[in-house]
C-alpha cells in the first residue's frame, strides 16, 4: 500500500468530451449519448460526437464504388447531425460532429483524439456477446487512448 | 447507421460508486480518487472504496504466515480508513470501506460488485508500460463487470 498519505482531495471535472457513436445503436449507445449530453449541459463544456466510416478492410474499401462511398458519407453526416441537434435541443451549447474514415479505433485514437483533445472519451459497451462484454473498438480505445475513458452500460 | 431517430435525450447520473484502490498509488489513482470523491459529494451518493488483499497465487498465499496475513489485512484496513476519512472530510457523506481477498479482478467482479451493486466503477489507469496502457486488473474489470466503468488517466 502507499505510505504517502499526506495528500489533499481536489475537485475534479472533465472539460472536453468525445462521444463515439457507430452502427450498433443499442441501449448502451443511447445511455452513452444521454450521459455525454448531460455532462456537456451541466458543466457547459464542449462535446465532440465522432462516427467513423469503416474502411479498415482494404478489399471492402476498394470494392465500394465512389457512389456508395459518397452515399455512406452522407448517411453518417445526417446521422451525426441528428445527434448534434438533439444534444443542442437538450441544452448542450457546444456540440461538434466529427467524421472519420478508416479503422474506427485507430482513427479515433490516432487522429480524432490528438486533434480534438478530449479529456474524457464516452463509449457504449456494445455488448455483442451479452451484457458483460465490451466491443473490440471500445476495448482498443480503452487500452490505448491518452484520455480517461468511460464505458457506459 | 440506426434509422430509429425518434428518441429523447434523458438526463443521466450515476447513483452508486465503487472506487478500486491498490498498491499502485500513482497519479492516475489519485485522480480516480479525486473524481470519485467529487461525484459522491456533488450528487450525494454512496461511495464504496475497495482494496483487495492479493492471494491469487495459491503458493504465495500458503507461504504467508498467519501473522503476515493478519498484518497485511491490518495495513489494508488502515489504508482504506485513510481514504474514507479523506473523502468524508472532503464532503462525501456516505463512504464505505470494502476489503476483499483473492484475485483482485475476480473478487471485484464476482463478489464486491454483486454485493455493493455500483452503477459506476472508478479505476485508475495504472500505466505500467507508459501512460497509454491500462493494467490487467482494470482491463478485466472493464471487460466483465456489469456496471459502467471509468478508467481515469
Amino acid at each position: 500500500m502507499a505510505t504517502e498519505e499526506e495528500f489533499e482531495i481536489e475537485s475534479m471535472h472533465f472539460e472536453r468530451l468525445l462521444l463515439a457513436v457507430d452502427d450498433d445503436d443499442d441501449e448502451s449507445s443511447r445511455r452513452a449519448f444521454n450521459y455525454a449530453s448531460t455532462l456537456a449541459k451541466i458543466y457547459n463544456i464542449p462535446l465532440g460526437i465522432v462516427s467513423v466510416l469503416e474502411t479498415g478492410d482494404l478489399n471492402i474499401y476498394q470494392s465500394l464504388s465512389p457512389e456508395l462511398l459518397s452515399q455512406r458519407r452522407s448517411e453518417i453526416a445526417a446521422h451525426l447531425n441528428t445527434y448534434v441537434e438533439k444534444a443542442e435541443a437538450f441544452g448542450a451549447l457546444n456540440v461538434q460532429p466529427i467524421i472519420g474514415e478508416g479503422k474506427p479505433a485507430r482513427v479515433i485514437v490516432e487522429e480524432v483524439v490528438p486533434e480534438f483533445k478530449p479529456d474524457l472519451i464516452i463509449l457504449g459497451s456494445h455488448g455483442r456477446h451479452g451484457r458483460t462484454h465490451i466491443g473490440t473498438v471500445a476495448g482498443e480505445i480503452t487500452r490505448t487512448a491518452e484520455a480517461s475513458v468511460i464505458i457506459v452500460r
